[in-house]
């Protein structure tokens, strides 16, 4: 079963258990918590902010259902005055965000929610998960985008994404990073993002004879036929897909192209290229597949390799060199109270808080400075703005496709340096003297009371 | 938008134009794929079947509903005649299955589908998706509970899964490969799995005080709590905490025990055993957590670090050491003609299989033979059992409880040296004579004619 109706009950459980203690030691005040990524993975520098959308959403339909609240009392530990209170319980706060498609840095807040606490803690789960995947698939994709240099990658993930959800998440993530398309098609219908892919080597198989099996595509799709030429011998494949080019402009059509999908990806593409110019066919387009990274993208584009296009399928899909982020959600301020954690290697930073950007004339990014929410700077820009107030959208949010453009219009102003796929600098993030000053005086509270 | 109601166009692009290139030019035959993964991952010399129940329902449920035939109209690359055609497809074919909770090895099929060449297509991506995740996270699972030696493991992930549905499919196949519980709530009450967790430390930081904290969640738990004491300083948290104990015993309660979330585990553990020792109180459990993997909890275990179970998470719910598999799903006969595929490093094995597997008269696995379908060795266990034909299930499948079993019991007969945690021996998987010798037929078949 891959269909959840109502997933307010998608949390851990101590968020529930958490809320009993809260509600019968009378622990309702509002509270802040803060969104943010405590480090970077090997070879990132920056993140793509991605996954608002649907925490949104999730945020103005939570409600905790009869069927979850009598699962909860079958299991025998939480009393029935709380479970009558979780039955009433809707988000009614505040949302403050990074807008999708914007870059965002180390230790920056990329989300910071305020409801009375029980709301804002039972909530986290969810959150953490759908903007971690989200933020996490964006961030490879414009890494994957980027290595291209300028050649289309599109997403063939879908069979190895972990599961249904991601399936969805990790082709409108790269999408919004700048992919061009995506293999699944339901992504497609739903968030009108383009879809491609033509065929794969059962089909090849299942004839006889590769050429058979090419001849039968190009009737059927006369218009759209990238051939697949490494089921048997990439080159030999290739010079059956010049056959079949030849016969199809007999006919006034024209064939689109080739796929290779594995084999030393490199030489095959230089071979490939070879056989169809010779054969006056240099219109004949190259995709490149098979298990493909940023990394391999990067290879190609220095040796100039002519690949017309990519496939990025399993590594972008899992983000396999960082399948994971040290995302963290922490209370940062209580009844007005700004609070801390002082656990080793997890020090969060205290308040409500502001990030703010510094460009300079011409649009690049100079630098970002973490302040206190009402601090200002000259010039700077404050990127978390209000995104739902009183547990409603205050706004409709912006399209796939405008964030799409916010992304690639604010990633060319981010110096090469800090997008280097190996190694890349550190973009700088200062403290604000407000912030600085009340963590210190934070610490110095516990530490005297602890 | 995490919902899905129909994941029939949850499939690869390039599936539905096969299908219509298999249409259009009269290719309807019977067709078989076998699903198989092509090498381990490191580290890893098996893997645990998981995730059938979701295929089988999938494969069941299938259909393509008209919303979705409407929006493949309007990309303008299918035929009309060929969409009239998608409207009506179901499954009609048959699944053999290696059992869930069963241990398979690379190269052998875990799956096989045959069915017309359509229907057995456009399931591929799904299959794919589902076995790979679920076998995947089994697998890093049974390490984890492998290495714990005996200690309980509970699975903390659902925050930092890729998505709800890894989050649903991590509870499930880590409960299916040992696990005691999940934290996810929704897991529980989909699956019956226990579920586990008290508090986070926001629960401890909205209290000014942390001694505070700890009295607020025993009042409201004076049976379930587990407090958490590495908010400020760990050692003195477990200080509050024998505190906090002492009174609960002066009312007749008694503290289950603490949780450490961070700093050097092995260390804090050592310290606060003693604290709790030196206390009197040598029933309070410690429960150790915060990017726990298998390879930190042999350490523990080898070290006899005292604690008394673990909460793994992230490295676990990504397996992030291997966040994908190479597994495949391959063509291997078309209208009782054996095929398969040459392309560099992912040769595939011809023909309709049996996986068979011989054991010793302890019950010990020595070795399996990968065969063709009716071949039979004398002694020797075939593993792929017909769960599904002409669409519909053979007989209901085992309970969760019954495949967490079915894993246990063979688990403990698989030899220590390959459930190594690092380097394991590989175990003996030979191909029959048979096989062999229908790969070597069809390999010169393929040869002479391309």
């Amino acid at each position: 079963m891959h269909r959840i109706d109502n997933p307010a009950l998608l949390t851990d459980l101590y968020q529930l258990t958490m809320a009993q203690a809260y509600f019968h030691s009378g622990q309702r005040a509002p509270a802040t918590f803060s969104l943010f990524i405590r480090s970077y993975p090997s070879n990132r520098s920056y993140f793509v902010a991605a996954g608002m959308s649907d925490v949104l959403d999730f945020l103005e339909q939570f409600k905790i259902d009869s069927e979850a609240i009598d699962y909860l009392s079958s299991r025998r530990i939480f009393a029935d005055d709380f479970l009558d209170f979780l039955k009433e319980v809707r988000f009614t706060g505040e949302v403050r965000a990074i807008p999708e498609g914007r870059l965002f840095f180390k230790d920056e807040p990329v989300l910071e929610v305020t409801a009375p606490i029980i709301e804002a803690q039972i909530v986290e789960t969810f959150i953490i998960n759908q903007i971690n995947l989200q933020s996490l698939i964006a961030t490879k994709a414009s890494r994957c985008v980027h290595a291209a240099a300028a050649r289309a990658v599109v997403g063939f993930s879908l069979r190895r994404t972990h599961g249904v959800d991601a399936g969805m998440k990790v082709a409108r993530s790269s999408y919004l990073a700048g992919f061009a398309g995506t293999s699944n098609a339901l992504a497609g219908q739903r968030y009108g993002i383009p879809v491609v892919g033509t065929m794969a080597h059962s089909f090849v198989s299942s004839f006889e004879h590769e050429r058979d099996a090419f001849r039968a595509f190009v009737t059927s799709f006369p218009n759209h036929s990238i051939l697949l030429i490494d089921t048997y011998d990439t080159v030999s494949g290739a010079r059956t897909a010049v056959d079949i080019a030849r016969e199809m402009t007999a006919r006034g059509q024209q064939l689109q192209g080739v796929r290779i999908d594995s084999g030393d990806l490199a030489k095959l593409a230089l071979e490939v290229r070879n056989v169809f110019d010779e054969a006056g066919l240099p219109e004949a387009k190259i995709v490149g597949s098979g298990g493909l990274d940023e990394y391999d993208l990067k290879t190609f584009s220095d040796a100039q390799i002519p690949y017309d296009s990519y496939g990025v399928g399993t590594k972008m899909g899992v983000s396999a060199d960082a399948p994971w982020s040290d995302i963290a959600y922490k209370l940062v301020e209580y009844n007005h109270r700004p609070v801390l954690k002082l656990s080793t290697g997890k020090v969060s930073l205290p308040g409500r808080k502001q990030v703010l950007r510094l460009s300079d004339d011409h649009g690049y990014l100079i630098k970002d400075i973490i302040a206190l929410q009402d601090e200002q700077v000259t010039g700077a820009e404050p990127l978390l703005k209000i995104v739902m107030a009183k547990g409603k959208f205050v706004a409709p949010l912006p399209s796939l496709e405008e964030s799409r453009l916010t992304f690639l219009s604010e990633f060319v102003n981010l110096r090469e340096p800090i997008k280097s796929i190996l190694n890349p600098e550190h973009y700088p993030v200062e403290q604000s003297a407000g912030l600085q000053k009340l963590h210190l005086k934070v610490e110095e509270q516990i530490r005297r009371t602890h």
